[in-house]
């Protein structure tokens, strides 16, 4: 055994469900015959990229599933099983059983079971791939899907994980809640699967708000009007900058989801604007998402926002 | 859109199923009910550790598959979909364009759809993550299924990588047909398929001969005696040398397996030993394959492999 195969039994822990007949250890798992349409994700996290170096490894091991059950929560669907791609620059035991330590308690928390996966050195990054179902029958939630006239709703925060990354950046230590939205963040899985059947068209806020509603509405083809005043009220300070980071930071995980026409966003999330019909269906150079209204500050964060290129990560 | 999503746009032509009702694109894929068992393989591989630097980018992209493929042969499943996460230093768009062509070349070739994906920024390393299937009611090749006084099979050639990785080590050219080998490995689909209600269990050999046979070997709690003279045939030189490069040569991506008792290995593939009842069901530290006889060069071949740790990479 290489030094690799030993901590790969870190991950060969306790994994069992009724459906998967041979678990990690083979050339492969199998898993039964599935009855519900399988939505599968996958995410890479690269060091320096996607997390600072030094990030504590149960950080990271939650995070790199985190991503990934954000993703599969935009799609409304139920977590089932994952694959882990690790790579390491040194076959360390305690990074391994930490790491773990972190993955495992989400994957627990999520009823979510490791199928295989593969540990091999190099630069430390780690790929997951996770599979989640949703019911035959049932219409799994898309870009594409949203309509005119259909309210546009929030669910979780927005801007504090980038309010962290810049306070990090500046060596400064953030606040607790901003550390936490950025090493701890927690995916919508229970508000995807709420949406299920309320909402036509989701997202998860990945690369930030303006971005990922612009996902939304070149998919769909339509454009989208944000109620500035509504964004106003959820930013975590009544600045610039604090708006800035509402807007277009990313790493947040919130979900935003189009509501069908007529029908209110429901209460336990938060309406912030609304479809309307637009050119972005001719494929010409409009912004597809607009701030409209709200205080002065807020509307230069939006412009700001709007000039500058994709989210990119640090 | 980020210079990345640019290079995406290389991975969304043209994929499409009548099983996959939203492709990749969105937060997730959408793959329909499967009535048939599902087998779920994942490799890295990792510049400088799985391949050179260097390396021309089709290869790259045809082995990345390619040795998820093997995974998805050695269990005796139908290549289905599979998603890919690439780590790239820069957005090199010639580059990827090259890559793209190796990947979907083989994909095509074994009728895999790329369904998801993750393009970032980091040091070059590739993970793939594939699903077979299998149908219900017929039993996966698994490691752990070889019976004592079943006949050992092999498909494919051995040595041949591993002979190109040690030419390029001391700066010299591989012979085309052992570069060919290393660049661009062929997955035995198609003899995992017919060994399916043939064999009862088989591995593909990435790590070496000897010590993928010791996996089934140590998961089936029994020792497998290989027959010297017949290994001696398949030596590519009859020299220790090349017997070392074929006991233990990784990255071949051949197929062993194993027969149910009194049934003789199918005459597409090479009978080269034996299941026997054996010590490695106490647990007691004894070589789980032994090599039985044959030329000299073959036995002291044997004993140096034995001794040495587990197949590295390079």
């Amino acid at each position: 055994m290489t030094e690799f195969e030993l901590i790969q039994i870190y991950f060969q822990q306790d994994q069992s469900a009724d459906w998967l007949s041979v678990p990690i250890g083979d050339d492969g798992a199998v898993i039964s015959a599935e009855s519900n349409q399988q939505i599968i994700v996958t995410d890479t996290l690269v060091e320096d990229v996607h997390f600072f170096a030094g990030t504590a490894p149960n950080a990271i091991g939650h995070k790199a599933l985190a991503v990934n059950l954000s993703d599969l929560a935009a799609m409304g669907a139920t977590p089932k099983w994952f694959t882990l791609n690790l790579t390491l620059p040194e076959a360390s035991e305690s990074w391994v059983k930490t790491f773990a330590e972190g993955l495992f308690a989400l994957a627990k928390a999520h009823n979510i079971v490791l199928i295989g996966g593969d540990t091999t050195r190099g630069p430390l990054s780690i790929s997951i791939t996770a599979a989640g179902t949703v019911p035959v029958g049932t219409k799994p939630l898309t870009r594409d899907a949203a309509q005119v006239g259909g309210r546009v709703g929030l669910i979780g925060s927005l801007g504090l994980a980038a309010q962290a990354v810049s306070a990090r950046q500046q060596g400064q230590e953030p606040t607790s809640q901003q550390a936490q939205a950025l090493d701890f963040p927690i995916p919508q899985v229970e508000a995807g699967l709420a949406l299920q059947g309320l909402a036509t068209a989701a997202c998860d806020v990945s690369d930030g708000l303006l971005a990922d509603l612009g996902h939304i509405a070149k998919a769909s083809k339509v454009v989208i009007e944000l109620d500035g005043d509504r964004l106003a009220r959820i930013c975590p300070a009544q600045t610039q900058a604090s708006a800035e980071a509402t807007l277009s930071g990313g790493d947040d995980y919130a979900l935003v989801f189009v509501m069908p026409l007529g029908q209110a966003v429901p209460n336990w999330a938060t309406d912030i604007g609304q479809v309307k019909a637009g050119m972005a269906k001719t494929g010409m150079a409009k912004q597809p998402v607009a701030v409209l209204g709200g205080p002065e500050w807020l509307q230069q964060a939006a412009k700001n926002v709007q000039l500058a290129p994709g989210h990119q990560h640090f």
